[in-house]
């Protein structure tokens, strides 16, 4: 029996990961990266948030509406297996049959007249389609006895992050430039680059746009070192 | 920005739950009940399920398929919640904008070739479509610190199962009677009603296809007693 059915989009992120490189692989691996939820009215009717702000995380189920790729492939790279393959199924990564994600972010607050939601360690990008928010429910969704499989035992690797003279400057130009050096530490602490680039392990230079900044960086994985030699406001 | 997606249905589950009425409201609550998902191989590319049985449990993400109500409401009634209301975002109901599940369910067993999983703890109702399927990685999904909101501290109501002796004869037309009765015993264990019966209480009989049995109960709250009053073995 065929079914397909189709998914309205009930809102929209706004994130601090502008693209696909530098946005975390994983929802929570960065506190900092807070963002809201907006609500479309046609399909938020009266009451809908009542008694969401009584959590303290939610599942949004989301649309990686940046995956392009057309072609259904039974096995994928998992960043961490570092060139092993894995089936599809057995991973969370953006290219399945179906593009559709699921992240649990903390929910900070819930403006319910205005249809925003605030919520912390986003792994998703700016303007990423929303299609459903739940409630965590612990009793239900925390498994403790659950055997990670493939990912067990894979620590992220961390990266001491370190400034030049210069980018350290243009910090200053940031309004919470101590929340902002912490949100860019945390983000580039994690691996952000991908399996070509790890491979060849040449010192190039990375840029991503993180929140206002654009931020150029090396990754030293010798010394476990990222250095920011670079970092630009951006006009918004 | 509008922004839809159309999902295909990758699979449908085989579960002892028929019908809406008697299928858990969670998943996980009755450990017994097992079914197998049936992969379309259209969208099983080869080696899609590779890595899968290293995990303990899975994600499915499925089709409230039973779900005909067309009208978007913003608020709904939570069975747990006697009456009280509660946004629909606040909750797991099935009457979303979209209509789409998540259920973390137990695997026991993956079937590469044959595009089958064996699973437990089941939620869904027979012949549910699936859209996706992800691994359980705990180190994600795991949140110990989360804050249920209204859900917490609610206890689910757990009946004493009572087999009526003629109800307790049909059992040795089953082939696994021992397991069925069990499974039976788990499911009607807890509150099966509805809003509307649970606050009429009267003691009226009740019928649910569980498996391969069509069974027929009483609901006794005052002394919390489930009774079983018959059982007929379905043909297949």
């Amino acid at each position: 029996m065929r079914n397909n059915l189709t998914l309205r989009s009930i809102g929209t992120i706004r994130s601090p990961f502008k693209q696909k490189f530098g946005t975390p692989r994983q929802s929570g691996v960065v506190p900092l990266a807070t963002g809201t939820i907006h609500l479309d009215p046609t399909f938020a009717p009266p009451g809908c948030l009542e008694g969401l702000s009584l959590f303290s995380h939610i599942w949004v189920i989301f649309h990686f509406h940046k995956n392009t790729n057309e072609t259904l492939r039974g096995k994928v790279h998992p960043p961490r297996l570092n060139g092993k393959k894995m089936g599809v199924f057995a991973t969370r990564t953006p290219h399945r049959t179906n593009p559709i994600g699921m992240s649990v972010l903390k929910l900070i607050d819930v403006n319910e007249e205005g249809l925003i939601l605030s919520v912390s360690g986003l792994d998703l990008i700016d303007e990423t389609p929303i299609f459903d928010i739940k409630p965590y429910i612990s009793e239900n969704d925390s498994i403790l006895d659950a055997t990670d499989g493939w990912t067990e035992k894979m620590d992220l690797q961390n990266y001491q992050v370190e400034w030049a003279p210069n980018a350290l400057d243009s910090l200053n130009h940031f309004n919470n430039k101590n929340h902002y050096k912490e949100f860019v530490e945390q983000t580039l602490s994690i691996e952000v680059r991908n399996l070509e680039d790890k491979s060849k392990n040449e010192m190039k230079n990375f840029k991503s746009l993180l929140g206002e900044g654009d931020v150029e960086f090396k990754v030293c994985p010798e010394s476990l070192v990222v250095q920011v030699i670079n970092l630009e406001k951006k006009e918004k």
